[in-house]
């Protein structure tokens, strides 16, 4: 009986995050003052503050949600047995697939939770430092198949992540044109695994195939 | 002199042009009405269709404003004597620069024209085409060097233009975390050089450097 006040704070913060995301549904990215909150959900002030202390305590919880699903994602991947070019592969064409499907599932809230993200950029850039660790152990996995050979694992990293901002950034979900396929995500995977961080000098980058 | 009416018509025009990209500055991402840049202009509504007969005919025109250096920048490296590969450097980093110089300048206005572009998409896709059209020849060049030789034209510039958006798409200069240098694009489009098309099959994605 010893975790009753635990799992009762748990539970009270999830009922209240429910609220938080119907309210950023109601009426976009706007910041929730704890006092709203304790009002949409028909609590007493004082009570409120048992479960989030700040503002800034209920946006880390919500983003804590947001990324839930993509963090769970990436671990899978990782612990998989695929090949680090498959592992690349699968690491942002999962998320993008499970990005899409929440975007189309509801565009407004989707949009409403990326300005939300840039307007609290210091905690979002804790998942972006996350993300870019699990696809650094992915680039060393590869660099000891002998692939990027002349770069370190973090210009490799913050190449890739440039050449896949369409797979990646949650604002080119909403504002592309043409969604992109996984065929074309996968031609990308196999130019990067191909072609990067293999040109010594400029002369040198000429048609390889006929040797290979 | 019979040039004269024509003379008067287009500083007409540019007069007009400079008026609304004043509205532009000070309201944000608005349409205007021609009887309101009549209006600021201080010129009457029946003088003012003289310049432009609608306010989608005013847009046209604000687009055709905003893209001219970028024409130019485009034909300019399609014109020169540059490798295929220093052409698509010039053809996406002049632009870029441009682009960063821009909104570095004044990046509300610079967001305004973007929320504009997105309001107006059937007008700024001649544009899009149009640049779409001067990648392909500078693919079709690489292609005859041996380059991109497992895809067609349009697919490689499709993916092109995947693997660039950080450096062509205005919403991501205005969006991104930290700005990409040159040198990273260049060494994007060095591995689009060496990597992309080349793959035949998932197999076959090994080290080649040494045989190269």
């Amino acid at each position: 009986m010893m975790a009753r006040p635990q799992t009762d704070i748990e539970a009270g913060r999830r009922l209240l995050l429910e609220t938080a995301e119907g309210i950023i549904r109601d009426r976009g990215a706007v910041d929730i003052a704890i006092s709203e909150l304790a009002s949409v959900a028909g609590m007493s002030p004082s009570n409120i503050y048992r479960f989030f202390e700040s503002k800034e305590d209920l946006f880390e919880a919500i983003a804590e949600r947001w990324f839930a699903d993509k963090i769970s994602i990436m671990e899978t991947v990782i612990a998989s047995s695929m090949s680090a070019r498959d592992k690349m592969h699968a690491f942002f064409g999962r998320r993008f697939a499970l990005m899409v499907a929440d975007y189309e599932t509801d565009p407004e809230l989707f949009q409403s939770y990326c300005e939300l993200g840039s307007q609290h950029f210091e905690t979002v850039r804790g998942y972006v430092d996350l993300a870019d660790h699990y696809l650094a152990l992915i680039v060393a996995e590869a660099m000891q198949d002998g692939y990027f050979s002349k770069l370190t694992i973090d210009q490799t990293v913050s190449l890739i992540n440039l050449m896949i901002q369409p797979f990646c950034n949650p604002d080119l979900i909403i504002h592309i044109g043409v969604r992109p396929t996984d065929d074309k995500l996968s031609e990308i995977i196999d130019t990067i695994f191909t072609g990067l961080g293999r040109a010594i000098e400029r002369d040198n980058v000429i048609p390889m195939l006929s040797v290979a």
